[in-house]
């Protein structure tokens, strides 16, 4: 059965408004659509957490630079709708970009600290973008939760940040990278890789993989850095970044880890850009 | 009897959402304290249209330049109680700097159209503070309606579009300019005056309503505001702007006014900066 779609911020604030007066706890999913089995954790996750779960789809042209795919990116709402009713969402919300950018629109969000470095570097746009936006899309329908993918690992701990700084009443939930069976991280761009490229790209998480071990038996980070960027370019990947960092403020490690952290990476396979990111369990942690 | 002061988001929480259950139409009226008769109307005006009246009372450093007033703005909690308590507020919000703004606060809300001028010109930090201020007293309370006063006219239009443009369930409401019988408008600011330059300042007021009333007449803009600036600068003020704009968009109008309009003003007495504004009303308008 096809799940409601809403178009309008009146119409979401309806639909809350009513489950509000029925003490629904709600939870919001924002995706840009083109969804995959990643999105649709989290959209379980959701259900887990609260009674009714929101999944925006919107494609948000002020997180895309000029030469980026906005145009291009995958968009199937039927196909999404489908897979959101099967995995437990129960209202759509796909505005217009009328609708959330009026004409005399001209309000910023930013977060200054931890958008500097990583993707905030390669793509200058992209996090005001996103900040602005889920600000938006958090005072459309003022959930009790928001649920974001650890994928966009960067983006989680600035929505975080956002929330904490704003005064948001909304709790932040992060959700685990789901991967396909050879291990490469899903991503709506997983699409545009050609067969050759498709087959290359599970290299990436192998080689984050291999690093982490090797940052966790305690090899330091500048030759495993050296290693790991030797590799992924001998496999044929374009290296964006590649770099070791704690895992809530993203400082940049150097010698032996002995912090909480990840390993964050961006690489280019022909003209489409993959990111993956993988935590480094020091050999003194419980493995989980 | 003293009013109920909070001074944390949780307890401010705690009294909202006691009024909630109750189905109590709240108001937010934000102030900087060093209230006066001004100050106080918005909070009849408040009144007048909800159950419960917060006012917050936050000298919010983030608006103030490095050589602006921080420091010596007046800051009276008590006074400010005794007068609140009389107006009809409810709850008194007064919280400290490192409550508003923790050590790692990193984010900012800026409005980019209406900032560009007037007071967004001679006071390049005030618009971020104000809306990224009021975007977390909006969160924290999250009132059915807040109220601005028509004193700081711009400000009152950015307001409007912040909240347009992110979707806060929030009405914004203006009040009226209350001036001292001189014709002085009210501000926290005129306690800077020495007695001298105190009977100088209505002169403000009486140059703008001249102005406003040859304007109505048809006089034209450039010769009205150069015979304008000359009466100020005669009196003793040294003038920052003296402008003729739109009441909405705030574009600067030429020759005779047709638009729905407004005069501004901003003016140093000494060490003391003065702002005013007062409305066209055209010849074939019904006047107020």
């Amino acid at each position: 059965m096809a799940l409601p779609v809403v178009r309008t911020v009146s119409h979401l604030r309806d639909a809350v408004r009513r489950w509000r007066r029925k003490n629904r706890k709600i939870a919001l999913v924002p995706t840009m659509g083109g969804l995959h089995e990643g999105h649709l954790s989290l959209v379980r996750l959701a259900r887990k957490n609260a009674d009714r779960v929101i999944v925006s789809i919107f494609v948000n042209p002020t997180q895309f630079g000029p030469d980026e795919d906005f145009e291009n990116y995958p968009r199937d709402e039927h196909g999404d709708n489908r897979l959101l009713s099967k995995a437990g969402a129960d209202l759509v919300y796909a505005p217009s970009i009328l609708e959330m950018y009026p004409n005399d629109f001209a309000t910023r969000v930013e977060v200054a600290e931890l958008t500097q470095c990583l993707c905030g570097t390669s793509r200058p746009h992209f996090f005001a973008g996103v900040t602005t936006v889920v600000t938006k899309l958090f005072l459309q329908s003022l959930p009790d939760i928001a649920v974001f993918g650890e994928k966009d690992y960067q983006q989680l701990l600035v929505i975080r940040q956002l929330v904490k700084d704003l005064n948001f009443p909304i709790e932040i939930i992060g959700g685990p990278i789901v991967r396909e069976a050879d291990g490469l991280a899903m991503s709506s761009r997983n699409a545009y890789l050609s067969e050759a490229d498709r087959a290359t790209a599970p290299q990436l998480y192998k080689v984050l993989s291999d690093m982490a071990e090797d940052l966790g038996a305690g090899r330091d980070v500048e030759s495993t850095l050296a290693m790991g960027a030797n590799r992924l370019r001998g496999a044929g990947f374009r290296i964006d970044y590649l770099d070791v960092r704690t895992d809530d403020t993203l400082i940049p490690l150097e010698g032996q880890v002995v912090d909480s952290a990840r390993i964050f990476a961006a690489v280019w396979l022909g003209e489409t850009r993959l990111i993956d990111n993988v935590p480094i369990h020091l050999i003194d942690d419980p493995v989980v």
